[in-house]
């Protein structure tokens, strides 16, 4: 842990340190590297993992270990990374960057007493998100999935109120026929959750048909608005941003075609114009 | 409530009203106006959902007035939207103000005897609606949905054809294994939905194949033309609408740079043949 | 049912018949004619959904005279339609008229004996499908669907290979644990469907793997190739189908427009070839 | 079995094999040969299936005469097909090849004792699969398949990494409420996964709570992020890799029509600015 005080890390414009900074750059973007830190997070998953297990106590103690060696590389790791970036001061504004040194400091916490041990233990289990962020291909996949959060936020909304008021009704009229599932109105929404995702949602409504028998107008026309509509307008979002980046490619390299022959008409049309001026010219004195 | 009688809303073409109106116009579409009727949509919401937990008194006695205090600014709210729409008499011509006067004026209804309680709480629920209409983005949302509407009608025309037709046959068959699932037609309906959902449907199956063995060709048919073709066509249609809406941005753009093209192509065509027609001329004589 | 006689169906060649017939497809293509068709079987689905009810004697022999009257009337539209038609001997050419006519022929079987009855009043359930036949946008539908059937065929056998494959593994190795579910391959492939729908599959898995710990691998993969794999592939297919008579529209279009484009072009390029031939003669005898 | 010796076919180039490879060829690619050979997987899915029911012994020895038979004719088929290859050598290096030829030797391995017979029965089942080999249709459905798979791959990493976070928190927290259902990070994975097809997961869900009350965040966090989400997504990634090839021939299309007009526009040009310059020279002397 002593070596970002060897480095320096704040006087960037130093040459010297510079060179050392591309030397680490070089190092940080080379494919050992890179493949080492997956498989560092892989060793990281496996000793996770290893430890639901029941295990005789020298293994336990080996993972203990191979778990203190795992946190020092991520930290060592993350110190590299910060060095050899070009601009220091915005290395966190990046938010892969962010996202692992919230990861790697998050472990760092001192575990102390024996609550704070699962804590802790919670704490590592986020390592493996890291993998995400060392693997290119994940990335490009998770900052798809992003842009096409937006959009989706607004369903959400809308999903939300549907399930806000449909909650509401459901407690008022439900929760003396059953106070578990319809108390009040958070655990209404919880057992309407329970029926968009059709799990015993018959159970649910036999119990309270039996009191209000058209009660199924309640259920029905939810499963309808939810389950149906909505899946579906979500598919369809998402496809609408997945369809748009593609067909932008195709119809932008039209559109350049188009452009390119546009561009050769107009010069054509102004020599054409010139020789119909000259002609015309020369017919008329004739 | 004394606002819309000061203002006299009959007398639209008087000069002075008018400026009194494109003064609340201003007010009205005014980001801070429109936010404060977002912020007091979700008191009411939480007011609704609140009652649905066991409270003290006191914050129940609390929430009562806040709800006395919500209704009134509703009430203010949409006289003031009517007194500044531009064409009073088409005001409820709007889809949206429409649905939000019904919704204001539903939860103004009287509420005096223990019953009329229950439908006033029930009323007071679907002003969380109002969030819809308060929103632009959830507006335009629905109106995308409706969009689909059309077209999903006649498949939902054509689903309940089929749920009617397996229904009848099923009570026709096995109205007399089970009367609670097969009774009548509505009956085998409800339990054909379920079936179509999945929701423990092989019991309901298990059941009637101890009497008919070959009776799984009636569930697995059904599952098959509802729960795999029609769900496909329904994601089917709605892509449909979404896409077209897409394509058609794109293909019109298209469309037009072609046309343009075609135009100047025309004017040279015209200049070309003029040329020609002038050195054709110049030739023959020679 | 004198009708068909009166009209002498088969001399189509003779003016005056045919005269007749203009004035039947006049009455058969008329808009109160089709409303009443639709009204009728609509009619006929209420009296085969009210049959299942508990009804009293007295409105039970009306829904049967009811019931006669309609089949009176199907047979007499049948024929109707059958005398307009333009060339009587392809009438049941048509898919549409051959599916009605199955219908109407079917629920004219006679019905004698207690059994009869049964099978004679699952005939009349058919007829509710005469509305799909009736309403045009219905016909519009179930013909997109059966243009997608060819391409779903192949991706049925390849289910059913999956289906075939598995059934004959699972009936191998869990017959002698659960007899009911895995007694040979054909209920083998009934407990798989139930596992593709996802209905209560776990507790199938759990009693397998009581005895063999792995069988989870079995399960898994199974979802995996059904459920994932092959549901989005047919959504594939379809939107694939949707999508290219979607497509095919627009790409049509834009490829006509560069269609006359090119031969203005065509043109243009002639007279100009023209016009160099003219100038280029004229420069060289200078 | 003796077909491969008499036919020596280590020797290639030898004229005379060649043409009796050329006549293998003709047969090999017969409809009828193809035919048979698909009678004759269909007839040995039958004898699979036939082994799963309790037939008499007389049946089951001659299914089991049949099944030599199969097994004899593939060995013959196979070696066949390989005999009339182009370039032998070669022959494995096509999947298809391999794949069938990994079948047929692996149904031809000795059965001894009782043990190994229930081995041979399953490797016997996988000849049915020959099914996809021997129709060209099932062939490219597979091979559309197999091009979604590289994209599907990070998905499927993606999934599996929330799938572990998930296992590994839930085994952390609920291994002391459900030892069967959280015991450790594989169990824990199997029993997410039963949440993530909404089996019974209210079960799952209600048991955590009462010692967690806020685990529903648990699982409704973890459904959001599987079910919706992921699944969304594959689907995007599978309508990607099927429109892409339906777009890149429109798009194709529309790309070579727009080439060849440009080429025609760039003639025209040459032919325009020859003409203007024989134009312009005459114009200056004069």
């Amino acid at each position: 842990m002593s070596i970002p005080s060897t480095q320096s890390p704040r006087q960037t414009p130093d040459p010297q340190i510079s060179s050392a900074a591309t030397r680490l750059q070089r190092i940080e973007s080379s494919r050992v590297f890179q493949s080492s830190v997956i498989f560092i997070i892989i060793l990281s998953a496996i000793a996770i993992g290893a430890k639901t297990y029941d295990l005789p106590p020298l293994i336990g103690q080996l993972i203990s270990i191979l778990d203190y060696a795992i946190t020092l590389f991520f930290l060592v790791e993350i110190i590299l990374r910060f060095s050899a970036h070009s601009d220091r001061k915005r290395f966190l504004a990046d938010g892969w960057n962010l996202f692992d040194t919230i990861i790697v400091v998050g472990s760092l916490l001192p575990v102390g007493n024996a609550e704070a041990i699962l804590i802790g233990r919670l704490l590592r289990v986020f390592r493996v998100l890291r993998l995400v962020s060392a693997i290119p291909e994940l990335r490009a996949l998770i900052n798809a999935l992003l842009k096409a959060i937006p959009k989706m936020g607004y369903i959400g909304l809308l999903m939300f109120i549907i399930f806000y008021i449909y909650g509401a009704i459901g407690s008022l009229f439900f929760s003396n026929i059953n106070e578990t599932l319809w108390g009040d109105v958070s655990i209404s929404m919880l057992t309407l959750f329970r029926v968009a995702t059709f799990e015993d949602w018959t159970d649910v409504m036999y119990e309270t048909m039996a009191v209000f028998p058209l009660s199924w107008v309640f259920y029905l026309s939810f499963i309808f608005l939810t389950a149906f509509v909505f899946l579906n307008m979500m598919v369809g979002v998402i496809l609408d941003v997945m369809t748009a980046e593609h067909n932008s490619e195709t119809a932008a390299l039209a559109h350049q075609e188009r452009e390119s022959m546009v561009e050769k008409i107009d010069l054509m049309q102004s020599q054409i114009t010139d020789m119909h001026q000259l002609l015309k010219e020369r017919s008329q004195p004739t």
